[in-house]
């Protein structure tokens, strides 16, 4: 089958592409170090050129950090309630240098809290792809999203800092500045949410100073801080969405991350009787062949894959 | 009346020095800017003989992180719940290289929590000197600590790293690295103390995120963020003490700190229903008097000073 688009996932810190077939499926991939906050001399059109080097001319689709204000070019914000018919209407389209379409996909903005994310919503495209029914979704990262779903759609989201809190406190703070290399460490780390969950609805944050005091005591090896802080963060997230109505413990919520990140939020969720699950692999790639499809970009008789 | 005590408030960045007449009160004092991350060359003698200098061969009292790990000599933690009788009991004694005998007040250590402290156990004997009977009392600072108080003594305490968190958010986050110069912006710090207030249950880290959107959504000049963050993280540390039962509603608390800082908390405080109040000035000197009375480091009969 002949190739049929260009995809990017272009955030703060990486540059994916992916070129499809008319079906869909991923003939090839490439990965980039050249996000935004990394680009080589040549700025935004020399990483564009690099990514799709090669490659024939077809309509290019981008979702991420791509299209916001430090972007190639800023894209307003959709907001929610919002699905993939709508986003897939709101493209912005632009000419690079080398006379290639580029497409921009929006971010999305909660109103009500407000929030925003660019990206995520792709990601959120590929899932419901692939699980039309979900309702409620985690993506866990630097900026961890939970998503609310109805009628195929986002109807509403939340943003969670714990990524970035994380390397804050174990670069920057007095519990982590002056640590020894980490230990990988599941006891302390079990600690850690075991803390959160049990700090009630003080939260967390109550009990941070205790990564130190437990140290100090001997209680705690200076080289188990990391995993307990990570611990105590991630069970701060999950006590959070229980107590936001973000998370519902009476179904299973599909995740979608970096594996390691995701494997701890599996090990923290039974402590709060909550359920994750792995989405299947992929999401972004196919969140980008869904909107392209419901733009028009790629021919109508092209089907979605499901895995 | 003649000199009796020379007291050293000797913390991570500041060193202070107080000379006593028989009395309790202070005839003179100095401020250096020798804490024991910022020693002179010749360490830890040279800033006590700077700090000192000219002043009578006195018994010296010290407090604060002078006696931690990385102070002049490590002192263990007294274990709550502990008095200015039992604190006095437990002074620590060394000889100066010039030949003073300085005498170190141990900190404290909360067990249930665990948790410690170094220096604010001579505040609070100074606040009880004043006001004896006094149940709850707050030290807001860069880890403030939530302070019971039973008998006359300290019945538990807990340490919340509200100072730090800010400082960590406004220097190397994405919320606060790039922000222009900070306005002095009362409405931000109000709006932030509110939405720490609505967070409920989940708390204010569920809200953290706000600082970013609401600027991208121009609700929030990014000059206004670093107020808006101040507002919500104090306003977070008010809700969990609430929760945690740190705080009662019910009741004034006295509260020992930095001027502008503490001016924050009362502003805080009524959007939480908490009443707070500024304690008098001089609780650190007054906290070394009063120990260094009840060790028999100065005569029995000099009386403690009230204000």
């Amino acid at each position: 089958m002949s190739t049929a688009l260009i995809g990017l996932d272009w955030g703060s810190t990486h540059l994916r592409a992916y070129l499809f077939d008319g079906g869909g499926a991923v003939r090839e991939a490439r990965a980039l170090p050249h996000g935004i906050r990394q680009l080589p001399a040549g700025g935004f059109p020399e990483a564009f050129a690099l990514a799709v080097q090669g490659w024939p001319a077809l309509p290019a689709l981008a979702c991420g950090m791509v299209g916001s204000r430090n972007g190639w070019r800023e894209v307003p914000y959709l907001d929610t309630p919002t699905g993939v018919e709508r986003l897939a209407r709101q493209l912005t389209r632009m000419e690079t240098p080398d006379g290639r379409q580029l497409h921009l996909v929006p971010g999305l903005r909660d109103p009500q809290r407000p929030d925003v994310m660019r990206g995520e919503e792709t990601q959120i495209a590929g899932v419901l792809a692939q699980q039309p029914s979900t309702t409620r979704l985690l993506l866990p990262g630097t900026h961890s999203k939970w998503v609310r779903l109805e009628h195929g759609g986002v109807a509403g989201f939340a943003t969670v800092m714990t990524g970035e809190l994380y390397g804050l406190l174990r670069q920057h703070s007095i519990l982590g500045a002056a640590l020894p290399e980490a230990s990988d460490d599941e006891a302390a780390f079990r600690r850690g949410v075991d803390a959160a969950r049990d700090s009630g609805p003080a939260g967390a944050l109550s009990r941070l100073f205790s990564a130190r005091a437990l140290m100090l005591d001997g209680q705690l090896d200076a080289a188990a801080v990391p995993d307990y802080l990570s611990g105590l963060l991630i069970g701060e997230e999950l006590r959070m969405a229980l107590a936001a109505g973000w998370a519902d413990a009476g179904i299973s919520i599909p995740m979608v991350g970096e594996g390691p990140l995701c494997e701890r939020y599996l090990r923290a969720a039974p402590v709060f009787g909550l359920r994750l699950e792995r989405a299947p692999e992929g999401t972004t790639a196919l969140g980008l062949w869904r909107i392209a499809a419901a733009a028009g970009l790629v021919s109508p008789q092209a089907t979605v894959p499901t895995s």
